[in-house]
């Protein structure tokens, strides 16, 4: 523990170093000489695809066609087998049957080739045999260290190196002789689909941005998702990256390259797929992938200040925003528009993404109204209206913004339709994009036309044409502003006698033991008296007092109340006496068979605002908490928030501002603000503890604990401990 | 009361019956012949566009231009005023400075001119004497009787019938000379702004969509958005309605055509902006400060089944999926695709919109195996594999999806990206969208190609490439079949005494007063007493009993607790006369000029779950009720919903189902369910009284009622009401 990392990367067993994958990418992508195993003269099939697009895109480097069929292909000589090529070889595309690839990869290998690309299917994908067949796939990657991609992949594209390993029709610049390219930050893709993979390259390159490298991972029987994220994280011409993923299969190297773009506020898109059931079906049939819960992701996501998008555009607009514009100062933003109602809806989509639109001060509305018409507006939305295009007052007042100090994103809202003339002189707003400090965006309501895509894209602009998309790239534009590197975090020590009493029990814990070791890790809880028998009634009630709480503790029950095994307020002796017999008998009757260890006698806690705290151990990603509004809130409004395990004090106060309870802890009607620094102390601690001991610990939930007010502390309510459900090996 | 209408309709005064409006309408949008006053030979000029826009677009009528420097243009006579022309003119477009407008405007009244668009700028938008000129615009269409669209306006397109009445740069026919048309069911657009009107029209056609109108209605001298909106209600050519729109300026028409077009089950689809500038207002209950501009018209939506859309590509899916696709029987949705990762994407987006996504029977997967390749999926989604593309195998598993039984809505996804086809025999697949009468609906991962939009408009496709819109379009799709018409409601009637009592008292009445009025019209309420000082304390024990409430009346106070004015659970006679003695000298120090009643006793209501019920009067729109989870959850969770009130126990149970507290009132972890139809007698109850007494009555609020377990009803344990500031003038 006390890793630079906080503890969270280093926790989690795998794979290799990251950074020999990521040196070791480079061939792969960049090779020097590529054999396509399966070649064909017939470009209808994806094995004669792979040649013609690889040269119609302008591969540099040396081809070598490998078909025992043929002699020559297009013009270059074919070989009968790749060992009978006789020159170096860094990367062969595999489009043979999957029967065939074990030999072939083993052929491969013993001719020098470092890197292969196995398109073919018919591997883990369909289960039952074929999963064999890609462990041995797995095995000859190990064994000869020749590197892989896929099986069941469509590939990779190398825009930077012309490398169009692919088949796919997405890649296809033999056609758009001069593609339009609005900034030169460039986007990497990493899918687990390769339909998903260059089909955001296709909507995105459409849009003008730019990209490096497209790679599709197939089945990673080698190379995983995670490996390509690490290389793009490490590749200086990477400015951002794209990922579309069903499953992490190598958890260690994925939190490495997470943690290691937070550090360097790269941005990292995601789009998690397999989230509803039937989602979840396709993930299995598709890549043989067990799809992670939901939740863990989502701390893995905000612990790591990763970007989530839920559609394509939106994934697009976020990646061509953060590409193309500066990190905004702050969250102010203005409309400049030459439509009133695109404007207004324009202004409303900010608003509920949670921008500010600040109005204009006197003095910069009185400078704006002097350049438009006086049916125009100058607060915000500046509406310059239609008539004021032709005056060069859009471009004008865009400028006064740029250099103003009252705003830090510029939304320009126009019509680009026209296919003659877009409403800006492009030289002079390239000159004002270049120069600004803020982000400029811009909106196009009508379809723009391909002469505004590509003038604008001159001027360094991408055009946006989805309200909703655009509104939303803002909103993470704005907060890349707030991203912060994380520190390390350490967990606090876990005493020998703890971890001892852990190493001996096993299974679900009932509440007193839970809260014994709660106790023992520094977690302040209520003294409380496990009572056997009811002689033991009167000796536990003058150390606790009255009014007090009565509940069962039976490993076998956790959930008491549910059976009735709790009462609360009781406020003197013979109330007690009656409640102790009354739950007695009604377990008897209720839970004949459950195990007793007796009842917990603990002083009522005072009021106070109800919260669930919980750790559960991740199979993927290690323990993450879940912390949110307790009672019948949690599961009725779900106003829970995710991170990994363990934060400090301030990751937990900035998991509790991510919460909607958060307004009834700084206090509402009057109320007291509620004691967050009690709260958040908590939260570490049981995130510490979760981390400290997972080898052990499968799950902690207090639920609730009541927040009292500042100064005052919280009361953990009820604990609930559950470990492994078998002795350590060493016990 | 008792009308027809629910109450609603008639309820809202204003304007003249809207049928005249109607049948007026077709002259306007559908002129025999056109006067273009300003009409000008140079396109660079809106003036001069109108002349060239409405040729290009082959309007069939007579078109007379009229300006006094020119004698011909564009080959046609040129008058010198519109009294020159000497021949019938239907329509007049004026295009001339709108200091000239209203004398323009009475010389049309003259010729004969029964209908004017007025494209000039400069009037109400501007505020100070340019609404005064609007002013005399409004006053020559009463005295006249020449219906007026405008000022401010871009003009209108009929695309029926060949009328483009607009410069807009979107109407440009001449140009495209073969229209992609995927359906013939046309949408009608009105809107509040030109650049909007034109750009959905622009976006909607750009994807085969069909239109019928396209009006942008300006400033709305003299016809509303309501009229035209009335109008495409009734027109059988319009299929669907887009509405986009920041206010309603004639509500009568507005809910009768709301409701018309319910009764009719014809779609309107409505975009409502200035939600983020929406003004506070004075707000006394909780249901005031949470029921902004935005709520009533939330209210409006929801009760006529008006689909809200807040981003122009989910307005023109959501028209596409209505207007392309006949409406399903039910949710169930089957995802067929050629890419894995994007048919689970895909099924996230459906799941995530609400959508089922049953995995498909044995046999049919049995039969969908036959055809696809071993690695593919036949579960749901049916992942055919790009392998099967070719074999036919795409066309074959639609048709057997759109004859089974085990679904409802089939979205097929797939690239549409390549320039030479589509992945379909187009023709077949024209046979099988037309026979089905489950709705087929097509998503392109890529940005289809114009040959794929074209062949698949040919078999009546949309191609959708927004995956959130098409999630939100299937949803709505799937809710068109549960629209229900809406049936008569009729408010219970108002005793004598009841309207006598609310005629006689004015602005905020006490608890106890409020609660005496909801008894009167039915409502039960405990039986509370008024103590007006402490000798009466003990009569009141009396008939009340313990344990019970202590709650100071005063009308100067309605938010009693944050004042200490409240204590509860009084068990005997000393807390209870300590309790007053406390609440009533903490009154004196805190708000010492409050007028005080006295105090009310009430027995203590047994527990339930919190329940706000309120009504608050809209100006537009009268009477909206709001019911939501009460408490805290109220404003932390915002789980309200709104209608127009009145409702009755059907319209209120419908209301409960759209609230996520149902699931607590359904009875959450073994808790009894609760009395829903207790509940909805009390909505519908207070909805009736807010409607049948909305000429004294501005708010009613009960916060929280309490709901029991069922057959044990509710207890309303706070109450509100607020009247009318003055006693009404025959008082």
């Amino acid at each position: 523990m006390g890793h630079h990392h906080g503890g969270r990367v280093s926790a989690v067993r795998g794979a290799a170093p990251s950074s020999a994958s990521r040196s070791a990418l480079h061939g792969l992508l960049a090779p020097a000489s590529i054999a396509i195993l399966g070649a064909s003269p017939d470009a209808t099939k994806i094995r004669g695809l792979l040649l013609q697009v690889l040269r119609k895109n302008g591969y540099p480097g040396r081809i070598y066609p490998v078909n025992p069929n043929h002699a020559r292909i297009d013009g270059l000589d074919c070989y009968p087998r790749v060992g009978a090529i006789g020159e170096p070889v860094e990367l062969a595309l595999l489009a043979i049957p999957a029967a065939e690839i074990p030999s072939a990869l083993e052929a491969c290998a013993h001719a020098g080739v470092r890197y292969a690309v196995i398109i073919a299917s018919g591997f883990a994908e369909e289960g039952g045999p074929q999963s064999k067949l890609q462990q041995r796939v797995t095995e000859i990657a190990r064994r000869f260290g020749i590197r892989i991609c896929g099986p069941n992949t469509e590939g990779f594209h190398n825009e930077i190196a012309n490398v169009s390993a692919t088949f796919s029709p997405a890649i296809d610049h033999g056609r758009a002789a001069e593609p339009i390219i609005a900034t030169s930050r460039r986007i990497g893709v990493v899918a687990q689909s390769g339909g998903i993979a260059f089909s955001l390259y296709h909507r995105g390159r459409a849009q003008g941005l730019s990209f490096s490298y497209v790679v599709s991972t197939g089945n990673e029987a080698d190379l995983t998702l995670a490996d390509f994220l690490d290389y793009m994280i490490g590749d200086d011409a990477t400015d951002a990256v794209l990922l579309f993923l069903e499953t992490v299969r190598d958890p260690q190297t994925f939190l490495t390259a997470a943690q290691r773009a937070l550090d360097q506020r790269k941005p990292i898109i995601a789009v998690k797929v397999g989230r509803s059931s039937a989602g979840a079906r396709a993930a299995l049939s598709h890549t043989a992938s067990m799809t992670g819960w939901d939740a863990a992701y989502e701390a893995v996501f905000k612990t790591f200040g990763i970007i989530v998008a839920s559609d394509p555009d939106e994934a697009i607009a976020i990646a061509g925003a953060v590409t193309s514009a500066p990190v905004p100062a702050g969250a102010r933003a203005c409309v400049v528009t030459v439509s009133g109602g695109a404007g207004a809806w324009t202004a409303d989509t900010l608003a509920a993404c949670g921008l500010e639109l600040p109005e204009l001060s006197r003095g910069l509305q009185q400078t704006i109204r002097s350049l438009i018409p006086s049916y125009g507006s100058a607060r915000n939305p500046v509406d310059i209206t239609a008539q004021a295009v032709h005056t060069g007052a859009f471009l004008q007042t865009i400028e006064l913004l740029s250099t103003c100090e009252e705003v830090d994103i510029i939304v320009v809202v126009a019509s680009m339709a026209r296919e003659t003339r877009v409403p800006f002189d492009t030289a002079a707003l390239g000159r004002v994009i270049k120069s600004s400090r803020k982000a400029i965006l811009f909106y196009s309501y009508t379809l723009p036309s391909p002469i505004a895509r590509k003038s604008m894209a001159e001027a360094g602009a991408v055009i946006f044409t989805g309200l909703a998309s655009i509104g939303r790239a803002v909103h993470e534009l704005a907060r890349r502003g707030r991203v912060t590197q994380a520190l390390p975090i350490s967990s606090a020590a876990v005493p020998t006698k703890l971890r001892n009493r852990l190493r001996e029990a096993t299974g679900t814990l009932t509440e007193h033991q839970s809260k014994a070791i709660l106790a023992q890790y520094g977690v302040r809880v209520a003294p409380g008296i496990l009572v056997r028998n009811r002689d033991e009634l009167d000796e536990a009630v003058r150390a606790i007092g009255f009014p007090l709480a009565l509940k069962v503790q039976s490993p076998d029950l956790p959930h008491k109340t549910e059976v009735g095994g709790v009462r609360l307020n009781i406020a003197d002796a013979a109330t007690l006496r009656v409640a102790y017999e009354e739950v007695i008998s009604a377990l008897a009757v209720r839970a004949p068979c459950a195990r007793l260890d007796g009842v917990r006698l603990e002083p009522m806690a005072p009021a106070g605002i109800e919260i669930i705290v919980g750790v559960i151990r991740d199979e993927l990603f290690g323990p993450v908490l879940m912390v949110g509004a307790g009672g019948v809130a949690t599961e009725l409004f779900r106003d829970v928030a995710y991170r990994l395990a363990p934060v400090d004090r301030r990751g937990a106060l900035e998991l509790l501002a991510s919460l909607r309870i958060k307004a009834l802890l700084e206090g509402v009607r009057g109320a007291k603000r509620a004691d967050f620094q009690a709260l958040a102390h908590l939260i570490a601690r049981i995130s510490s503890l979760a981390v400290a001991c997972r080898d052990r610990v499968r799950e902690i939930e207090l639920n609730p604990v009541l927040v009292h007010a500042a100064g005052k502390g919280c009361s953990v309510v009820d604990a609930l401990i559950v470990l492994e459900p078998t002795l350590p090996p060493e016990a």
